[in-house]
């Protein structure tokens, strides 16, 4: 059997981001588009769109990634989503230092043992010596900061997150926005007095992420319990939303962790509780990174470019005037639209070096979810052609209900992602309870919802014969238990979800 | 003469942040208040004043500082302020790797030079061997992928901008805010066809920083040009505003760099001009950090604790019911005036756990501009007092007319803050034509706006004469040359800017 995973990773994209000698014009190079199609080569069409949507490019630095603008106001924008809602629940955003002592790092030894392999260090040492971490994840610098913040009941729940860049030290080939050594991401981290509120939260904050992938980047998730080993080094138990890619990949979007009394007892966070007796906190850690928009990016777009789900997308619409003969009526009318639109983020793309077809084709590798046309003959029809970026469908609006038309339209369009991304989802989800079934569903590129004993050693062995295909997580949403474990064919006590991943 | 620069910066806050044994209760605590006067300490005063208005707090990785929920939230104010006015420029956030290889690093060796001293570079190397810094600045990286996205006049201007953490390797001791290894900033990075139009922006980035420190944070500055000893390091030259702080020490508060072609021709940025010939591209490259925090702290607190400019605070107000016997009335309107006040960021402190007199320290101490008492009696009489955190007057205000009471309040106290600023400055700052008026005017803790021949080496003897006097800038706004050079006597050429400085 070949070895997809590696395969794809080794691969790098074959369009070259260094621009060939010298183009003094750009509309050649985009005119050209993408030149692979999404259904024969995944990898190559990715980075392909990645690059010429201009939303990140390599960096020199191997193993990082540049976020360009177009790929950044997604990112703001996802924030500014996920900070209104976390504000509204009472998570306070911080921020901790990117260096991190050894000596913190290993109070938790399951959560040391876990990232050791991918810690870079810094050059420059503590005084005495003691090694400094380019940060991970910041578990230990913030217990310590909650050891000293964290007194009495009465300074629980205490919820802080914060926004930063992380770096693990990969060895695999970069793929922008979904493997790379630095990264950002947001880390909520949180202390509770109970258990009980601990695991709510934990909860609440996956269903949360569910949510933004749901609502805001029209992505279908499934929601579980990873298994004993998928864990996060130091938690008790994690959970997690996975999403399904095109080429038969699941993708992990959000975790969210509960640590439970791990982390308060080696970084001593206790608290005199209404007991008048000191007790440990219960702590939470949760996380989405950039590469959410990696998902997004790949789950969507087409051999075209780029498709954003219209909620997401910093431009939602783009004017172009169809200039002949009669300039002066057609940008007239263009910026009346314009105007009529401007609670909108559009764009009037009136720029003459350019033709209205260069215009459509450059639009469209970037993603913009409407097009909005206007020619001369449209102006004496009082009318625009409003084109979707998701189906190419073409619908004539009297002027006059252009604003009415394109909130409808975006609601559609954003309707039609998340509908279009949950039937591929649906489809390619299939029950099996036997060893020759996995495998068909495997090499169908199908994610396998599998009847499994619950032992570590049947997940593992799973893994090995399959050259990959791991345990993604145990879904929350589980049918009833009937046949045997896929692989060892004893008693099933769970149904767990099994697919290649990035 | 003693050394207020370095003696400051020697001295440990005596506050202790490991908070005492265990105390079950955090209002022991902060009933304590500031224990040292603005006057009398201020280093000892700025730091107590940081940390127990929960601002900020050291961490234990030497150097670093832990920006606490409150500070943070400054922190993102100053944001969304700022990446309005740039986005109304045309200015697009990004983000670059966080490693720099050292290649790049050298490219501009002015540059390598000047930050040579305080790199923290990784001990993972890139394939080869070769160093990677910790960005302390990214014109070396951002330059690079400038020399790929500009090729035409068409891709010009290019402004970029990245809100991220950067690392200098300082050896003194850190001051919380204004003097730490990692600290975070904004960089904003442009290209222009023209010396103009570059120069242009370079003060046009100037005068919004300007403009963010006098109407956000109440601070006003003094607009100039860095001399050539104090230009960054790679640039034309640099200019900055600088703000002057009560202990006598000016503050540089943002600079903005006109980098010529110096980048441009170290990192190959070219573009094909109208004129369909090649041309370097002039860069521009201008910053403000987490430092404007400790300059407005330490400009409008006072001896009870933090004082926050309204626009920038994110409590403007804060709503006290005094409980004493009727309670539920008392609430209820609490609850009504909140609802009144809902536009506004205002917080209803109802918990019954501490006095009002309690609250009303805490919310001193944590700076917030407005505080609303409401008792039994001004239940009866339909009315609300009014306390204003800058002066402390307290004023009655009818319960029908408090929305309009606030807005005028909180206007009231930004100016204010503004003006009493405003005033200190102009206070403290001296024309000087001879060296004893100079020694006076120091000694004094005023900044001396000294006549100068402009030569470096002048300005090099000052400082060691002087024990640190510092040329702040060459401001903009000079009155007519008279006298002669402070120093060495010589006729003089221009005023400039001398003062110890943080």
């Amino acid at each position: 059997m070949a070895k997809p995973d590696k395969a794809a990773a080794s691969q790098q994209p074959k369009h070259q981001q260094k621009a060939p000698a010298k183009a003094p014009d750009k509309s050649k190079e985009n005119t050209l588009g993408i030149t692979t199609k999404k259904a024969e080569d995944m990898p190559e069409w990715y980075a392909q769109v990645v690059l010429k949507a201009e939303l990140a490019e390599y960096s020199q630095v191997k193993g990082c990634m540049i976020i360009r603008p177009n790929g950044y106001a997604l990112w703001e924008n996802i924030q500014a989503y996920f900070n209104n809602r976390i504000k509204a629940i009472g998570v306070r955003n911080a921020y901790f230092p990117l260096f991190i002592p050894e000596s913190f790092f290993k109070k938790e030894a399951s959560h040391a043992a876990g990232f050791k392999p991918e810690v870079a260090w810094i050059a420059n040492t503590m005084d005495g010596g003691e090694r400094l971490a380019v940060r991970p994840t910041s578990e230990a610098v913030i217990c310590d900061s909650f050891s000293r913040w964290v007194r009495s009941h009465r300074d629980l729940p205490l919820r802080i997150n914060q926004w930063c860049n992380v770096v693990r030290w990969e060895t695999e080939a970069t793929k922008l926005f979904l493997r790379s050594r630095e990264f950002l991401w947001q880390e909520g981290h949180c202390a509770y007095a109970t258990r009980e509120e601990a695991e709510r939260e934990t909860m609440l904050m996956l269903e949360e992420y569910a949510k933004l992938c749901e609502s805001l980047l029209a992505l279908p998730v499934i929601m579980g319990k990873k298994t004993e080993k998928e864990t996060f080094a130091g938690a008790v138990y994690s959970t997690a939303i996975e999403s399904f890619m095109p080429d038969g990949k699941a993708l992990q979007c959000g975790t969210s962790h509960y640590l439970g009394e791990n982390f308060a007892k080696s970084f001593n966070i206790k608290f005199m509780g209404k007991d008048e007796e000191e007790h440990f906190a219960h702590t939470t850690s949760w996380g989405i990174s950039t590469r959410l928009i990696g998902a997004m990016v790949m789950m969507h777009s087409d051999d075209k470019g780029l498709v954003l789900p219209p909620r997401v997308a910093p431009t939602q619409a783009v004017i172009v005037p169809i200039v002949l003969g009669d300039a002066v009526k057609v940008l007239e009318r263009a910026r009346n639209v314009a105007g009529m639109l401007k609670e909108r983020d559009i764009v009037l793309d009136d720029r003459d070096e350019y033709t209205p077809g260069w215009k459509y084709a450059d639009w469209e590798m970037r993603g913009v979810p409407v097009r909005i046309e206007i020619g001369p003959r449209d102006v004496e029809k009082d009318q625009v052609v409003m084109v979707r970026r998701d189906t190419g469908e073409k619908q004539f609006v009297k002027t006059a209900d252009v604003k009415a038309a394109l909130d409808k339209l975006l609601e559609d369009i954003q309707q039609n992602l998340y509908k279009r991304a949950k039937a591929f989802m649906d489809a390619h989800l299939t029950n099996v309870t036997d060893w020759s079934n996995l495998m068909t569903t495997i090499a169908n590129k199908h994610m396998a919802l599998a009847s499994w004993c619950g032992e570590r050693s049947c997940e593992e062995e799973i893994k090995t014969k399959t050259e990959g295909v791991s345990s993604r997580c145990i879904p929350f949403d589980q049918p009833k238990i009937t046949g045997n474990c896929v692989h060892c064919g004893k008693k099933a006590k769970v149904w767990v979800l099994l697919s290649r991943a990035y």
